[in-house]
Order: structure tokens, then C-alpha cells, then sequence
């Protein structure tokens, strides 16, 4: 809980994230920084490559400003990438232009060796750096946001060495050496506790905690690969930081959410696009704020599907603590005029 | 139901179907006959090409009962693929090596003009031979599943020209076009229904549906494009063939396996992998028989995961119709020895 004298102007994902009753439904967009905007690809080019644009303070502070010029938004999400902490902890990362990130793997309790937090927040400075300026630079009710990957889904890409569809290294080292996995989990939750707690004090002021292949664990998987380690990670970014809200997101998880939210010690969820809002509204609202849940391709598409989805997800979720915002990231396809239009739905329905 | 005096020998898969309390727990597995086994791909390279394999009823027959050879499994299901209907009903499809399906993308209603239903049943009579020669040649407790895609997945693949992770472009065309898509999707449970209700004829004893890309569809979409046309199909099938059983499979659906359940008329569901056991056994066996959920990435590494895994299946279905089966395809990568192992360790649950 934050006490209401410390702000000087109420901020609603703040007020909704600390059971309060917010001025307006907070709104905000996974991805609403990319390069659906020409002025993202125009200060994109100005970097050497994605990584140099993470690393590079005045370039990252420019693109997460970018939406914020154009869209009524509650928050800001800090740019940067759940790929950075691999980085940081010497694994080789690179991002080639239409293949997405290419890892040099990690396969093997050898492999961790080369593998450390030494260099840390030498390596992760620059993200430092670019939260104190957002936080210096956005207007009081607007939210900062920090976030990181949840050790899962991280472990995923440093074992398979790029995104895979069915996370088959990552499980097979899982399933067959968990003792030694558990010693890469391990490291992530306390290289990633540190790094939320260093973005708490260069301004950040809730975290995302993105698992976005979650939802693909059976479920006793599911409690010792995502709910576990998010559970440590959490607390140890508390004991430090007691008053961060944090929100979860393990995309994909249906009715394993509901495990989620008793077990990680999250202050809100992220739903993806597929889950049942009757669903969420009964099982996951009654304990804690939802955040979600519009289809990408609904934005995509504009018009009449836009403000029908739109509707649908305020009648399953008005009645209770909601952020409104995606059930996962903003496509390149996406017009930016339909954010537009978006934001301009999310207001009438608070009669703004 | 069926009529046991009919029944010359019980089959567990029909048993479990219809209601019966089973002689054993019926197993088979998804691909069970594929690229994981030495003798699949020596048949395979017999072929031209992938769909001559599937159009060729002499190779497709022995690589159905490759598996069956090897393992004491409960059922064969007929070597095809999803994407014979689009084949059938005109489009473009190829399947190229390490690149998976191809074909000429339909996107509009202009491009529905190209496809129609005249040439179906010549087209698809080598599955149906397939299925004629199976019928005679398995051996009578054991089960013939004939199969077919979902209108909604076939769709994705047909709209898109390939597999797509967020299928951007079937939903951007159903999104903005709804009334336009609508016609692709009911000239898919037409053909469909004419095909299954053909695999019935033929010998199929049991039918499944595949919707693998239906589980990242919004609530209102998900009945809309997934329930609905299944349901149409299911009621067209039932009407002609109103004792067979059918196995749906909404990949991925969450929750929404319940409104899957209660609303489209199958006999059985398939669930995935990441699905809750304890919600699944709370909230959809109580109604219906329950299929699955193995981690193929257990099957994959074997030994103590793959046991444990096992273990927790039985301990959280055991109590109500249970099938067991992955809960997603076997992979390439899987050893045919663990396979075996898997057979024993459920042989072994029911004391045999």
C-alpha cells in the first residue's frame, strides 16, 4: 500500500494495484513502444543494432516517450528487453535483423560456468540510467514501469538458444537433470531479484514479470519452473522494495492462473487474450487487480471488432480491479490510428 | 451407445467412449506413427513426397500399423494430415522438407471462388481405401480413429498459406470480415462432415477433431469460430452416423474447455499438456471422458520424469473415463525405447 499523502497526484494502475479506486481504468500497452510507430523505426536506425538501442540511455528514454506523445496513457514502460540479463550474466546474445534473438546455448550444469552476476549492473547501467530520466521526465500521473522476464521463460531462450515453440532443450534439460537446471533457475531468480531492485531505485515504480511460455508446463511443472522461482524472486525483491507492486503474466497458464495468484505473491495478473473473462472475473478478480485482455489482431483490425472486444472485456471486468491493456504485445501491423481509437473507447466507457 | 451384443471382443477406447467401464485404460498417442521411428522413415522415403505418402493407401496403411507392431497400444489412427481438405477442395498445398505445409494463400472472398466440394470424395478415396484396409487388418480389440482439422485451424492454415503462431492472418480477415470468413468456415464443416461421415463408412470407429490453433482466440471469438462450427459439424456427422463417437481436441482453450464441453457434442476432449489435472478432473470428467496429458517432452527424456509424470495423470484421472495420450504429438526427436517404457508404466497402473 502506498500512503496517499507521499503523492502528489493520484496515479490510477498505482491506485488499482494498491486496492484503491482509481480516477480512471488504467490503461497501458505491452509493446506500446515498437515499431508499429514511424518515429520508433526513424530513432531505431540511429542504433548500431536492438541491443545498442536498449543500451543506449537517450535512445531508449526517446522511444518509450514516443506513445506517450501521441496516446492518453497511464504508464510508461521503460524500453528495453528480457534478454539483457542473459546478456549481463556473459552469455553471447544478438539480435539479427527478421530471426529474432540468437543465444549462444547454455546445455549442461558445464555450460553455467562461464555464467555470472559479477558484471551485472556494470552491463545493465544504461537501463538504470534510462529509468532515472524517464522518471525525471514523465508527468506525475503517469506510472513507470520496470520489468524483466521470469526465470522460466528466460532459462527457455538460453538453452534452446533462440524462441522455440515447445521449449524442447529447456524441458529436456528440466526433465532429466533438474538439479542442475534448478542451478540456471536459480541464478536467474537472484540475478533478476537484483535487477528489479536496482529499477526500483532508478524510479521504477511497479514491475512486469513477463513468462511468456508459462503456459506450455504440465502442472507439476508449472508450480516448480514458474510458480517457485517467481514465488523466491518476488520475495526477495519485497524484503528489499516492500511497497513495489509487482504483476505477474504467465501467458497461457487457463486455470493454473489461479495457482499463480495464491502461490507468487503478485499484486496483479496479466491475462492473456484466450483466457475466459467469466472465468477471470470469478477465479482471479475477487483476489487481486487483472490486467487485459484485448486481442493484438482486434487492434489490428479497428472498427466494429475493436469496440466490440473492447466492451466485451469492460462488461466481464468492470465490476472489479482492472488495468486494461493487451493479452500480449502490439504487432508491427497495427495502424497506429487504432491505438488511437482504442484509447478513445477505454474513455468513454469511464464517461471521459 | 453402442450395443454390447454387437461387440465381438471389448474395446477399451469404445468402452470408455460410450459410458462403460473399460477393461484396461485405452492408450494410443498422438502421431504414434511418424518420422520418431526407424521404419516410418524408410516407408516415407518410398513416397514422392508427403502427401503421396498420405494418398498412397499401401504406404499409409504400413505406416499406421508400424506403432501397433511395436506396442500394445488401444487404437490405430489412420496416416493423414489436416490439410487433405484444403487439398480436396482445390487449393494449393505442398509440403516441402524441413519447412512444413505451403499453400496459396486464400484471403478474401474473391479467392473462395476457386474452391468447392465437386471433387472431394475422388480426391480423399485413397484415405478412405486406407481406412477400408485397416478396418480388415487390425486385430479386434483394437479401436480405428479416423480424424479431420477444425474448421477454425484448417482455416488458419489456408488464410495464412502456413503455420502461424498468432494466426494474424485468419483473425485479421474474420475480425474485419466476419460475414465474408463465415463462408469459408461453413464450407469447411460441409466438407468435413461429407469427409468424416465417409471415414465412418469406411471403418473409422471413432473420430477426432483437431483444433490445435484454437486456444489464443478471444472468449467471444473462441465460440464464435471454434464451438460453433464444431458444433455444426458434430450435428451434421451425428445425423448420419449417430453412433459414433467423437473426440474434440481445442488446443490450448483454458477454461474454455468447459463451454467446449457443454456446447459442442463431443463424446470425449482431448486436453493439453499445460492444462490444470485437478480442474480438469473437477470440471470436465464429470461430464464427459478425458484424454491425455502427457508432456511429449517426457516421453522425449524417459526414465524418472517420464514415470512421475505418468503417475500424476493416473493419481489426478483415474477416477473417471480416462484415455490416455500425450498431450500434443510425439516429437521426432523421441527414442522409440521410451515409448515402450510408457506402455508399460500405464499397463502397469492397471495391474496388468
Amino acid at each position: 500500500m502506498i500512503s496517499e499523502d507521499k503523492v502528489p497526484l493520484r496515479k490510477p494502475l498505482l491506485d488499482v494495484l494498491s486496492g484503491l479506486e482509481p480516477t480512471r481504468t488504467p490503461l497501458w500497452l505491452m509493446r506500446q513502444a515498437g515499431r508499429y510507430l514511424p518515429e520508433y523505426r526513424q530513432t531505431r536506425s540511429k542504433a548500431r543494432d536492438f541491443l545498442d538501442l536498449c543500451y543506449t540511455p537517450e535512445l531508449a528514454v526517446e522511444v518509450t516517450l514516443q506513445p506517450l506523445r501521441r496516446y492518453d496513457l497511464d504508464a510508461a514502460i521503460m524500453f528495453a528487453d528480457i534478454l539483457l540479463i542473459p546478456d549481463a550474466l556473459g552469455q553471447n546474445v544478438a539480435f539479427r535483423e527478421g530471426e529474432g534473438p540468437v543465444l549462444e546455448p547454455v546445455r549442461g550444469r558445464d555450460a553455467l560456468a562461464g555464467l555470472n552476476t559479477e558484471g551485472l549492473h556494470q552491463k545493465l547501467a544504461p537501463v538504470y540510467e534510462t529509468l532515472r530520466q524517464l522518471a525525471q521526465r514523465l508527468p506525475p500521473p503517469m506510472t513507470l514501469i520496470g520489468f524483466a522476464g521470469a526465470p522460466w521463460t528466460v532459462a527457455t531462450y538460453m538453452v534452446e538458444g533462440r524462441g522455440s515453440p515447445n521449449q524442447a532443450a529447456a524441458k529436456s534439460w528440466a526433465y532429466t537433470d533438474p538439479i542442475g537446471f534448478d542451478v540456471l533457475i536459480q541464478l536467474l531468480v537472484d540475478a533478476t531479484a537484483e535487477y528489479l531492485i536496482a529499477q526500483v531505485d532508478a524510479g521504477a515504480e511497479v514491475l512486469q514479470l513477463f513468462d511468456t511460455w508459462a503456459g506450455n508446463l504440465p502442472p507439476s511443472q508449472f508450480n516448480r519452473w514458474c510458480i517457485q522461482p517467481t514465488a523466491d524472486l518476488i520475495r526477495q525483491v519485497k524484503a528489499a522494495r516492500p511497497d513495489v507492486p509487482i504483476i505477474g503474466f504467465p501467458r497461457g497458464a487457463g486455470p493454473l492462473y489461479g495457482d499463480y495468484v495464491e502461490a507468487t505473491g503478485v499484486n496483479g495478473v496479466s491475462i492473456d487474450t484466450g483466457l475466459s473473462l467469466a472465468w477471470a472475473a470469478k477465479n482471479l478478480q475477487k483476489k487481486i487487480a487483472v490486467q487485459g485482455n484485448l486481442d493484438p489482431l482486434a487492434l489490428v483490425a479497428g472498427g466494429d471488432i475493436l469496440k466490440s472486444e473492447t466492451d466485451k472485456i469492460f462488461a466481464a471486468l468492470a465490476g472489479g480491479p482492472h488495468i486494461f491493456n493487451l493479452g500480449h504485445g502490439i504487432v508491427p501491423e497495427t495502424p497506429p490510428e487504432h491505438v488511437a481509437e482504442l484509447v478513445s473507447l477505454v474513455r468513454s466507457q469511464d464517461g471521459q
